[in-house]
């Protein structure tokens, strides 16, 4: 088995700040591919803004089981086509995992229906983050918690819909939590959002959230064909009911209409 | 307590067709209404799509306190930006109770993230819906389960979010199940769709129907006042953190600057 | 409308620790009610352990609409009869309210089905409770957070299934974060399980925690007559089933026969 | 790979009534094993009721990956002990499948919280189990819907809490429907109820049940080691709070005593 991995990258500050630079001189994307493909059930590539259709034309997308999306600064610039199909990914069956700053990403408000907002400070405090759910396929071989010297606040409340599990708690240094690791099933595909992920500082070499990273591409991974016609509305018309009935009484539509949308 | 309802009503067959002109001469959304003010706690009023702004100006959303939403031919006539300010309003607080062929709205689906879609047959068959959570408000008086003996069959798959709760499931006589009762919170408010309500069929005049549309406005009624700011995404500088720390490392944002979205 | 409410308390560190009963000179059950009856619809009274029947005689629980339970001590006093009666009461709509260290009571254990274990520390550290779901009828009122000079320290992870709802989480000076609200629905009944309250520290005369109790009792009311019969599973004969059908087959049990249990 | 199954049967009607043999001439555990079997990472076995310690003394638990569960008529003579220990062994990481009148077994009981109750009906009746979720790795490979041109009837309301997924519904020829296949997450285990499975029905003969059955299970697998101490609820002192503080106020506990339970 071979988990075919994309990693989005925004790919924006890389290239105007040079401390961001500094610390991933090849890009986020390239830093966070490199940690998943130390598993080797793993192959992850990467695509950014920068490319034609942001490196995610369909025929990619449909032969991608998990995709990584990191973006921040350029959240608008991302074509609401890209967004749309994405999310018709999602459904069908695509794994996600939103990183840090994507929480204000089209795709993953797309996907949420609320406004995923919070608080928010740059300090370079320190952040540990409490497993909540242990043994969970997202937090298997971590330890009770684990810390980061320096990671953006991010701070309660946050816009989502309630979790369908809540599996890591952030505690900041300044006296903030946050819900750090939550998941969520979108149609047939599984949806992860991990909060750290700062550019300026170093969260991606962490070990610990490289390995998070790994767990959650295995988890979001589905292996069965993707679904088809996921934002369909069938008609099943009175003969090929399961059960033998007879039409009554008035109608809007004639035989073989589609419904309204 | 009195609890301010405006049923909104996309008004298109009524007009159009001597069928469901028939059975709802004043419109649903009235009916709807009448079914709603026969609870003395409950003032409801009535929009369409025709008026302008929907009948929906934020003026009127600010003072409402459930909104429910009947669309069926006409989804893509509905302003996005009335659209989105209905989201706002139920994220700062305003109860939603999406109706029938509600679930293709553009407001049904922004606040999902899903497509919203299902099977459907229009035959005139029974339906019987089962309570599956007695004694939830939603559910309070009903008996185990009532019938309607002519509805559209909507069936299973429904491409909705795992429900926060299922308190009722409908069965058709020609073979299918749904889920025809489901919550949500988004943000502060509260999300109820129910499944019946065809046009050609007089289920709004059904006393189990509207007992569960009143039930529902009690149910997704909040008090509070609106929550304001709901999408923004607050800087907490250092010198407000509620512990006191001293800011270190590098930064992208200069104080008081804004986060990027 | 009055909603008929119990606190329940086990009575012991008031009798036996000089401190706590500095603090609670009545009890720590009498202060907490004292809390819920500065709402003018709340109606509450107390029982303890070293009542009979624990001060929670079957005619007693039939007419409480909300029950609320502190122990910590003597957990393993208390009559299992009694608990499965309340666990019955909770199953037919009456309220829970768990408090503290009654994470660790047999009430809670019976109706989450999970060890409710934490982590531990008294050390009077500060905690700070952040609101994670602003505007719901539990936090309804409160500020954004609000802190609690000296608690118990109570740390993830903690033991229960996934809550239908995390509406408040706790961070702790000594690092460690906690679920400190959370909701379930089990049966008809809704269960609020709040983490302050150590004994030795002054937590129910915090203005915030009485305003979570008093919130999370109006939240936790159902109006609606107790359901009966809440563990029956009743057979439904053939000649009685919603269609018309016709036995069929083997079958196990003859007419009118119990099932197996 | 290989995930090690223990199929527990009760094993009682395969010996006292000649229709439920003539179906599952070796007991219905074996039928079920063979099923799982199929599958080339699954490696079956079974237990049942009359062994000793019901052939689940611990040292088999800690190395069952999977236990499914089906019971009926001798729920009561299943020893609490040993209920415990597989309410452990659930709680540290181990799958557990529950099939049919297993919803009224000690241990779901156990795991749920609620009466687990359901209305019922034996009369040989079609039933048409509905996928409610599309490509969820416990329905991978279904179509739509499958039939069992026989089943008992089982019908809402069932008394459990609000699931985790709701994967399948089933609707009965006789009128009523059912959560036939709703998931759990209890500790690090994954619980899935499956409602066919009727005795004197060749329900486990089916090949959409059977592959179900071999899904539920690849779903339940958690392949990490066990937890230990999973009811445990460990003391960290001062000393050892990963944020430096000093203990100041009123102590309970002394240094290093255990807490109350």
């Amino acid at each position: 088995m071979t988990i075919r991995v994309v990693v989005w990258g925004e790919n924006v500050h890389e290239q105007t700040n040079a401390v961001v630079r500094g610390i991933y001189p090849n890009g986020m994307h390239a830093c966070i591919a490199d940690a998943l493909n130390e598993h080797a059930a793993i192959d992850a590539g990467t695509a950014t803004l920068q490319e034609a259709e942001h490196g995610l034309p369909q025929a990619r997308l449909d032969e991608t089981n998990v995709l990584l999306w990191w973006g921040h600064a350029a959240h608008g610039d991302v074509d609401d086509a890209v967004v749309e199909r994405v999310a018709e990914a999602v459904w069908s069956g695509m794994g996600l995992i939103v990183l840090h700053s994507g929480h204000f990403s089209k795709i993953f408000k797309r996907l949420m229906g609320t406004p995923c907002n919070l608080s928010w400070r740059e300090a370079g405090e320190r952040e540990r983050i409490w497993v909540t759910a242990p043994n969970h396929p997202i937090t298997a071989g971590l330890p009770q918690f684990f810390e980061l010297e320096s990671e953006e606040m991010y701070g309660e409340p946050f816009g989502i819909p309630e979790p369908d599990e809540t599996v890591m708690i952030g505690w900041f240094q300044g006296g903030e939590v946050f819900r750090s690791g939550v998941t969520y099933r979108r149609g047939a595909g599984r949806v992860f959002y991990f909060q750290p992920g700062h550019e300026t500082y170093p969260t991606y070499h962490d070990p610990m959230v490289r390995q998070v990273l790994r767990n959650a591409v295995l988890w979001a991974y589905n292996g069965e064909p993707r679904l088809t016609a996921v934002t369909d509305a069938p008609n099943r018309p009175v003969e090929k009911a399961p059960e033998k009935i007879t039409a009554r009484g008035p109608r809007l539509h004639a035989d073989g209409e589609e419904g309204f949308r």
